[in-house]
């Protein structure tokens, strides 16, 4: 008898045949004698109507507050599909995040779980029930509600199946999939069957948006494979593993990329010490994540430094940036939004130059000027003009020769 | 420095508007430097928009999730009121009932309040915050989520002021206070500034509908004075409480009435032992509450049993009474859904004669048929024809002189 976690996405629990529908799923994995948990998400919009709501009390709602109201939705899903399943002659039990043991910081909107002390899940499970368990929620050691902010109800399901020792971790959303690239930006781009965490944890970050990267790290450090499938077909989905076969190894897995990119470069920086340190403290203290950071080889003690944030914090960050550059004696600052970000993802591909060329090479081809290199041990990525992202997703994806599958 | 526990219902918290008004009250009462605690019910219709949630998924949900599922109403209101507070510079936290210590019997939808548990309440208080307790709801034992049933929130609101040893308990409401009559009905029917628990206990269980019967049990147990109030007005509503001032006493309070009642009666029932348990018994296993019971003198041995029950419960009791009937050996059995019944309310008139007489008489010269007639302490019930309640409840409004007020 294995134990399997479940997770359900707010989009798999919108209405009340979506309900009913993902309680014959659960009954399914109930009927091949699992011991089954399901996390489940807040249905559909749910989350998002309360946060208007909150805004029309309150222009600046408080944190502990919010996340005390936000916590309903994933409580009120996780009641309707133990009714569901109740309704269908299965024995099941919904649990708030605080009764199945989900111990988090006390940082609202953003809690890190602490630990999981599964107790009264297991005495649920021993009953027979399948146990329902809200998402995004835990309970600080105060008994205060916390929600886990992005990626929650994923941590919260990788969490629980950590923590109870689950065979398998099973993220039901509306992709069925890992792909080779965007689907809808490359017709030929395929479904992976399998994918190392590593990997995945790239082709999270850089955009595939499949499953939040706190899920995979978790899954990764307590080598719980994840599969990701959808909730809306029967087809088969990516497995997340570190058991990864050799074969698949030491190849590009797939092509990435972000549109909501902004490039500034602070010209004619004076190269010496604390320079960096004086132009990221502060953009990290207006809460502005900063990728890519590239500086020039210096030449004659004067550099370039560019970096990319999210096209949306560009307006603060130059705001932070300017006055600091001119402190600095920097020459001057300037940014382009103009700009997006395509990735080849792969294991080991940093001790196989030839992929670095043949990526160059593709976008060469295009005509598709490259205006900043960045790399990691399992990723190139490249800055190139917004306008010609989908050429590159498409020549890269070629290139690699993805469309042929694992 | 005194200490008030407020209580605001459904449709004083309806929309961001009402809550935004609502707020403004509570801070009113913190500007005259009291310690506040608020218990607040569901928005608007809410309670009932979740309960038709389960039924699209469960035609007969179980208790334990409703419960869960309809405690979420109270929360969102409780976050959304404390926010409001904040955004008009106050300090204020949210509880739940659970965090407020209102630990509760296991019996979900009606569960009973065994203790209360006010430590988290006061250490807030003590920080100055407002603090804003999420009403109908409480937890057990196994720190299982219950609901209070009918007039949850009242009780959850007295139950609070008596373990906090409040000064106050102000209920409010949609209505300005307890009236001498049902101001649809008797244009002349006037507020009461005051009312004694027992006499309220009449009026409510009569129908009054202004403050649930269970929350006065309560207040008078604890000898808390709770005021009713409109929440949309500032006119001073009605003080029930336990020193109501001996000019007070002994007068009639007031006429309430009941039209949702239907009569049975069992014809030609033999007198003897164990009849009337061999008919209640089974009434009260089928959950259907039987008021106003009245047996007529035994003839040879043969007497009429007669009984009111809920009209919406009137086909199940019949269904119950018929065989039974049939088995003790009854003539026949009888029912009749148009009826309706009025009361006339005031401490100590069972030993005033004269009030039953006058009672009588009012509903006579009105050639109003007086079917059935039980009274208590402080209440002489008629069942009428339902088609004239209200003419009944002028004739006595005026037979009482009650037009003239305290």
């Amino acid at each position: 008898m294995a134990l399997i976690v479940q997770k359900y996405g707010g989009s798999s629990v919108a209405d009340a045949e979506r309900i009913k529908s993902v309680a014959r799923r659960i009954a399914q994995a109930r009927d091949k004698d699992n011991r089954v948990v399901v996390v489940v998400s807040a249905m559909g919009d749910t989350t998002n109507e309360l946060i208007r709501l909150a805004y029309q009390v309150n222009r600046r709602p408080d944190d502990r507050e919010l996340d005390v109201l936000l916590s309903t939705g994933e409580t009120v899903s996780s009641t309707l599909l133990a009714m569901a399943l109740e309704n269908m002659g299965y024995e099941a039990i919904s649990l708030s995040g605080a009764q199945a043991g989900i111990r988090t910081t006390t940082v609202y909107r953003g809690a890190r779980i602490l630990k999981v002390d599964p107790k009264r899940v297991v005495q649920e499970l021993d009953k027979g029930n399948i146990v329902i368990v809200a998402g995004f929620q835990g309970i600080t050691e105060g008994m205060d509600i916390t929600t886990l902010g992005r990626g929650g109800s994923d941590t919260t399901a990788v969490a629980l199946a950590a923590s109870l020792g689950a065979e398998i971790c099973q993220i039901y959303t509306d992709v069925d999939g890992v792909y080779s690239a965007d689907p809808r930006l490359v017709a030929e781009a395929h479904r992976l069957d399998e994918i190392g965490y590593e990997e995945m944890l790239e082709m999270a970050s850089y955009g595939a948006r499949v499953l939040h990267p706190r899920a995979v790290e978790l899954g990764e450090l307590y080598n719980i494979p994840i599969l990701v499938a959808s909730s809306f077909s029967d087809r088969p989905g990516t497995l997340i593993h570190g058991g990864v076969s050799m074969e698949v190894r030491n190849k590009v897995r797939g092509i990435t990329h972000d549109l909501e990119v902004a490039k500034i470069t602070v010209i004619g920086v004076p190269d010496r010490p604390g320079i960096a340190a004086a132009l990221f403290q502060p953009l990290a203290g207006a809460g502005i994540s900063v990728d890519n950071i590239v500086q020039n080889a210096s030449i004659e003690n004067i550099t370039d430094l560019t970096f990319t944030v999210a096209e949306g914090d560009l307006d603060k960050a130059m705001a932070v940036v300017g006055p600091i550059a001119k402190e600095i004696g920097a020459k001057e600052c300037a940014s382009d939004a103009k700009v997006g970000k395509v990735s080849v993802i792969g294991t080991g591909m940093q001790n196989t130059p030839g992929y670095a060329a043949r990526m160059f090479g593709a976008l060469s081809q295009q005509d598709i000027n490259i205006q900043l290199i960045t790399t990691s041990e399992i990723r190139i990525t490249c800055i190139i003009s917004k306008a010609r992202v989908k050429d590159a997703i498409r020549a890269l994806h070629q290139a690699f020769e993805l469309e042929q599958g694992d």
